[in-house]
């Protein structure tokens, strides 16, 4: 057995390795990678959803729309945090930047995920994606 | 001892009576509460920073420079939602309405706080909030 700093590091390992398997997908057009680890109970902020989005019957919805239509060549988490909330939680924060088109137009992203250890493993309980006002961004 | 179900209604009324609290205060133009409820590892977003802002000092020398410089009449927390992550953390989200000035200008916003039960209390140890596009707002 490891010690708790040990455990910590392997969670904030585990989780970032899930969120950048799923980031892979998403930039690929495909949004099942964040489906699937996302909890019946998710919440979600995006800057494009005026009110905050509840479950995730309504996220597959809102994504199922999205399919095909994001793509990004390359992308960057710029310095993730994973801080673990007891046995049961913990948070992900990043910046975000990816590349994407033949000009390389670049996005940046504040992203805070909140994930909860359940019985089918780590699953996506908050997430919340904004665009820094005056970034490269234009919505 | 009440049951669990009594125990997570009541962690979520105290999470969002510190809120509330902090609120009150930061649109009164102190930042003190939140200050007073953050912890010394919390992280932090928001759309006029472009990268995440790390740490309670970092996040005080930010707020002390708005000191006095915020103020809203009224504000109002939209649908709050608090999801328990096991016994030692908690994620709020809401989205959020001020109105302010003689014309009751209307911002709107998306908030998400990760609360974590340390020795001291809850505290929270991941702030984001963001301005939903094409909302009133204008930064």
């Amino acid at each position: 057995m490891s010690d708790g700093a040990a455990e910590m590091a392997a969670v904030a390992r585990e989780i970032l390795a899930l969120e950048t398997a799923a980031l892979r997908r998403w930039c690929d057009g495909d949004p099942s990678g964040f489906l699937a680890i996302s909890a019946p109970d998710v919440t979600y902020f995006e800057p494009f959803l005026a009110r905050r989005l509840d479950g995730l019957q309504a996220l597959t919805a809102h994504y199922e729309a999205l399919r095909g239509k994001i793509r990004a060549e390359r992308f960057e988490l710029l310095d993730p945090v994973v801080r673990p909330l007891g046995d049961a939680g913990a948070v992900l924060s990043f910046d975000f930047v990816s590349w994407s088109g033949a000009e390389a137009r670049r996005l940046d992203w504040h992203c805070s995920e909140v994930y909860a250890l359940t019985s089918e493993g780590w699953r996506i309980v908050q997430t919340h994606w904004s665009l820094p006002r005056n970034a490269a961004a234009s919505g």
